[in-house]
């Protein structure tokens, strides 16, 4: 394994798992007021396109990075259409 | 071009630029309360080395993508640091 492809697993794995910390806070305080809906809307879609890109491309990082992003991305998405701009 | 590179430079397009509107409604609003200091140090830093991985890689996709995405990151990083848990 090449120092590039540690390179490119070090910034898949925290690029993926930085969103858990983010769902976590909003599930605790239920404050979304200075998350920006547009951002959530966006970024959830694009996460998803890129789930499909690599199931259909075959490549199982883009397929696996996505996957375990989609999930704290969406709880962040909802929490916000539900919460709005409350607190 | 195939179906499947459209998908891809459009996952791309989303998931950069989502960070944008996130960085304009922290520097307007200047309230970073709900958004969680850990996911955006992680991030910053995942998309920095994306950016290596993209130019040791000679990936100018990847380089370029998150090149953009550092830019708004970077921002509401800063902010966050800087605002704290105001608001």
């Amino acid at each position: 394994m090449t120092i590039v492809t540690v390179l490119g697993f070090t910034a898949a794995t925290l690029t993926s798992l930085s969103f858990f910390p983010q769902a976590i806070k909003v599930i605790k305080t239920r404050d979304t007021k200075s998350i920006s809906l547009i951002m959530y809307s966006m970024f959830t879609l694009g996460v998803f396109l890129w789930l499909l890109y690599g199931f259909f491309s075959n490549s199982m990082p883009v397929l696996i990075a996505n996957i375990v992003t989609l999930i704290p991305a969406t709880v962040v998405l909802i929490l916000k259409i539900k919460e709005g701009n409350k607190n």
